[in-house]
């Protein structure tokens, strides 16, 4: 089977958008009343993904989607404490009933309600209720809840400590995905993401959160940033830096997925990373959803990359779903439950 | 000839380091003694030189390297603007000095005195002393002053414009190249630094800085941060965002270098950048400086990995000479004095 591991909601009935505009307003003026989700139909769930990533999970040939809300919905860095956890709350709900509605193509993984300033410890309580109450399976971190201002520890200090203890507790990864950048040299999808993809893993090359945590497992999405494209200078740099070889250090609990959206980038990232870190992606919808005119096919399409790769078909199993079984323990359980 | 376009003096003698950190100590304590720069030999300008730039581009078989000093060194972040102003004339000084005492194998680009700030018009006149008066045929423009806190405006902002105007009137490039960070998040060499080649990338897609600019040229360093291996997502996001184009929109004006670190990488920069914008460069001695295992040749040895490729000869001679040569009208001009 062809699992996906990075998909995201950008397709939510407008409700949702109702809701997070009225929460902030009410955040910028307390005088306003208490945002509420208004009620959204099975039906309008229904339709918003059946013509959107249901229709091209099965025009472009994958079974299941590892689903989250809308990274850049997140926006960590607006309102406070308060309305990240009633907005994480209110967006994992949605990715629930999008999984209870369509069980055998989408399985859940949640935003935390993340803050700047608030310890992280304090997104627990949000991330066991999806796991224990609602079958996600993981998580997305993010490294820079003030939105592109990068002002909280980098992810290698004892700060994050508390919430990667749950992590391996309760046996679930997380993808390191930023949110929307309210910093205007950092463009959201084409830089802030890709930038926070290539820093957090030159802070684990620093760190030894691994040593810490042997058994925490983190996905670097979008192709794991700059990194295979400059792995060079990454074992240089931990050769400099007197750190362990990558394979030890860091590639034991990291993985990269693929999304990257041309032929040439996923040749260099199975040419260079080891098949085992690699996690088959689409990111749909979401960075970018036109067609290439050089290939006539959606760019994020990335399965056809993929498909292309003269590897062997054990690897391609591995990249397509034995990476992300192993990487995400509860999705494998409830793969088996099913008899898959 | 072979031309290195990113070469950075890490080896000035060590009274450089002295004068930087008097004057900083200084600045947090007026009561100090000013800084002033103790007496350096030619000789130990030369044994600088001899023993480390001019003795790998002999062994590595390069003939001029575009020569400017320590990026992480120029820690614009630090003092104010009278500190930045007298520590690049001191830095831009002494490469100078490199230049008149190795003049076959060395031209100068200079550090710019920029403060967290202060307007970067004032940045000017530092230019024109180093382009008029000592021969120097760019400058490393630094797009984050404040050393990884981003608060300065993108670069197609239109304060940036005063010194544009005087680098098409100048006819020089810069390479847009941060220095060292302050903020934990990005170590220097292996997050900052590309990140800011992706983000300044980035801003060039969102804004029309080279219709206002027909002749501006900036080099990009580091092979283009991230943006080859995802050039798919850049092309995408140039057509969802409404831009013409790359080749239109950015590849008339940008330039990437060849300072990475792996031959994997070097192919796929080759692979999927027009020729005509990729300037060899070694960036020695810059952010990796060991050997590389699985080769056993310096990581930074990126003249061997450029050989490798399997490309007509003419393209060759482009990436090593030809392309600098135009990116650089002064050196051209300096050159064909010498009758090269």
């Amino acid at each position: 089977m062809i699992i996906d591991c990075h998909g995201h909601y950008t397709t939510a009935p407008k409700e949702l958008m109702a809701f997070r505009e009225a929460q902030l307003a009410r955040f910028a003026d307390p005088g306003k009343p208490e945002a509420a989700l208004a009620d959204i139909s099975d039906d309008a769930i229904r339709e918003s993904i059946e013509s959107n990533q249901l229709k091209a999970q099965r025009e472009r040939g994958a079974d299941l989607t590892i689903f989250s809300p809308r990274a850049a919905g997140m926006a960590h860095h607006e309102g406070d404490e308060a309305t990240s956890k009633a907005w994480a709350r209110a967006c994992n709900d949605l990715i629930h009933r999008v999984v209870t509605l369509f069980p055998d193509n989408f399985i859940g993984v949640c935003q935390l309600p993340q803050s700047p300033g608030v310890p992280i410890a304090h997104s627990i309580e949000e991330l066991e209720r999806c796991v224990n109450e609602l079958g996600f399976v993981g998580c997305n971190l993010n490294p820079d809840p003030s939105g592109g201002n990068w002002q909280t520890p980098p992810l290698i200090d004892k700060a994050w400590y508390p919430f990667f203890e749950k992590m391996v507790e309760l046996d679930v990864p997380a993808m390191i995905h930023v949110s929307s950048s309210c910093n205007p040299n950092f463009h959201a999808t084409g830089a802030h993401y890709i930038n926070a993809d290539t820093s957090a893993f030159m802070q684990f090359i620093q760190g030894d959160l691994f040593k810490d945590f042997p058994d925490l497992r983190l996905v670097i999405p979008h192709g794991g940033g700059a990194v295979p494209y400059h792995w060079g200078r990454y074992r240089g740099l931990a050769d400099m830096l007197k750190r362990p070889p990558l394979s030890e250090h860091v590639m034991k609990n990291v993985f990269f997925d693929t999304c990257v959206y041309h032929q040439p980038g996923i040749d260099l990232l199975f040419r260079v990373i080891d098949i085992d870190n690699i996690l088959f992606a689409s990111e749909m919808f979401g960075a970018v959803r036109g067609i290439d005119p050089e290939t006539g096919h959606y760019f994020d399409d990335t399965k056809r990359y993929v498909d292309a790769l003269d590897i062997p078909a054990e690897d391609k199993r591995k990249v397509f779903e034995l990476n992300a079984r192993r990487v995400y323990p509860r999705l494998d359980v409830a793969l088996k439950v099913k008899g898959k």
